[in-house]
């Protein structure tokens, strides 16, 4: 019935989801303190911030001064988010920046033009040149994102025929110009989500890519993120962007509240995947440490559960 | 592979379950009001409050007085809990109370004792004398709960036999006293369970009682209450005790932390089960109305999702 991995890949995204919704501007220290607490953990891959437009998103401002802060741990990758050509070489040029590079898919045009300002179908057929700028500069494409993949808070319900046709594009389009097939993402923008329509998206792009390796982004909007999380193992997906302590969310995705836009928790999602018998290779009670620092720089209580109860290992003989 | 019931059954406990856990004792008339708004949702049973010591429990020793100053809503049961003799004679002299007959079981001594000052097997005893004592005053036992089914904080994880041990007694001793057989409600009363556990759990109970109903009552300690209640529908479960905004937790069960102790969340309930495709006579949008009331009452974040999102039936043509 279920085919649930052995192990499961958590990439952390609360450092750049987290603070870039926040309206204030946090100092670069307690980011930097923040990112030292996340490498002691276990996790691999930590999102340090974006480089992106300092005018529009403020908050991210000094994301290059901010990888040049930071105490690099052998083993974990710090990366950089980029929406266009200037990001990338940004990121490209800054130090100490692991890039892993992306493309990014649009299925409702009024989200598209908000966060990248073209329309969907414009943003799929740059990919291409993307793939090639990946390529010249000696990459190639590691994830493939397609977002808002079960609703927008513009468009309103998105069939899933258009997301599966993103996905079929990026099969097809890879294997016209050689490139191997990146990670498939299944991004819940905002949050629209439940256990039922994640498994039939994953099934369906199963289908499309039987070999390829599929990972989801999940916004915990409505209280399903966990239960999303659950139903997405139970179809084998071994790969999950999260947030500590469930902050986050795209400021231009119209969430309205920053406290309902956040990411699905990083501790609470290590936590169901070892209560599961699904290895991480995070330590749980780590998390928690930064989890209450986050906590404590923000100065509200935030959406993480596990964070403020522990786990129950220490309940066990 | 999925068997939801078309119809669930949401049982509100928030202003029980809610208020008791709060160092803080709220004024009578918010709780009322909070009480009035419940009822215009479209639940058709709430918990009031509780008939304990208030020595122990000061926060409930208005409870007979609050039932007075509800605004009774037809087709709705206001009903209150009891523990002991003297608190099922003051709900039934108590004017208004909705009765509904409980039988309890532990699984734990420690927490029995601390609950109830008697080990689980001296509680389990009682219980004839319980249905007895219900038979003489014209009732029969609505629900039997099995608390701690999945693990408490004071004697750590219980094994599923314990429990089901539980269950066993309760089919055998209601046949045995001609006794219909009463819901039987699996608590997890200090948020052990996981989407596994309480699908193994469920069916184990199921086994045993083919033609009884089975309910859940879930605590969101650690983040799996939703993906526990769609785990549970997923098996039939078609009862749930929940608490609005998340509210909740029993004062005796070594939480720790109020916020973390909180039942899982009405509306969050009710928007997965809409998503679903379940109906339950529940008006979200009203929900949420309350919801934000109680966060008003309280004055601190609660932990419930869509009260800060909305449901996406607004996005929808």
């Amino acid at each position: 019935m279920s085919n649930y991995p052995k192990f499961v890949e958590i990439r952390e995204e609360g450092p750049r989801e987290g603070f870039q919704i926040e309206a204030k501007i946090y100092p670069i220290e307690q980011r930097a303190e923040l990112i030292n607490l996340l490498s002691e953990t276990g996790l691999t891959r930590i999102q340090v911030g974006s480089f992106v437009s300092p005018k529009y998103v403020p908050q991210m401002a000094d994301t290059a001064e901010l990888f040049n802060l930071i105490v690099r741990k052998p083993g974990v990758n710090y990366t950089g988010l980029w929406l266009n050509k200037r990001g990338f070489l940004q990121a490209l040029e800054a130090k100490n920046v692991d890039m892993d590079p992306r493309l990014l898919f649009y299925t409702s045009d009024e989200f598209s033009k908000k966060n990248n300002n073209c329309t969907a179908r414009e943003m799929r057929d740059s990919q291409k040149d993307w793939i090639e700028l990946y390529k010249a500069n000696g990459f190639e494409a590691e994830s493939a994102y397609v977002m808002t993949a079960f609703g927008c808070n513009f468009e309103g319900v998105i069939p899933p025929e258009r997301v599966l046709e993103e996905f079929q594009w990026i099969v097809d389009t890879c294997k016209e110009m050689n490139s191997p097939l990146p990670n498939l993402i299944i991004a819940d923008t905002m949050g629209w989500g439940n256990p039922e329509t994640v498994k039939a998206m994953i099934g369906a792009v199963q289908k499309i890519a039987p070999e390829g390796r599929i990972g989801m982004h999940i916004h915990d909007t409505r209280g399903t993120g966990i239960a999303n999380v659950y139903a997405a193992m139970s179809m084998g997906v071994d790969l999950f962007e999260t947030s500590i302590a469930g902050l986050g969310g795209c400021p231009f995705a119209g969430h309205g509240h920053a406290r309902a836009a956040g990411n699905v928790s990083t501790e609470d999602v290590v936590y169901l995947c070892h209560e599961l018998g699904i290895e991480t290779g995070i330590d749980l009670d780590k998390l928690i440490v930064a989890a209450l620092k986050v906590e404590e720089i923000i100065g509200a209580p935030l959406m993480g559960r596990v964070m403020h109860s522990g786990g129950l290992d220490k309940y066990r003989k």
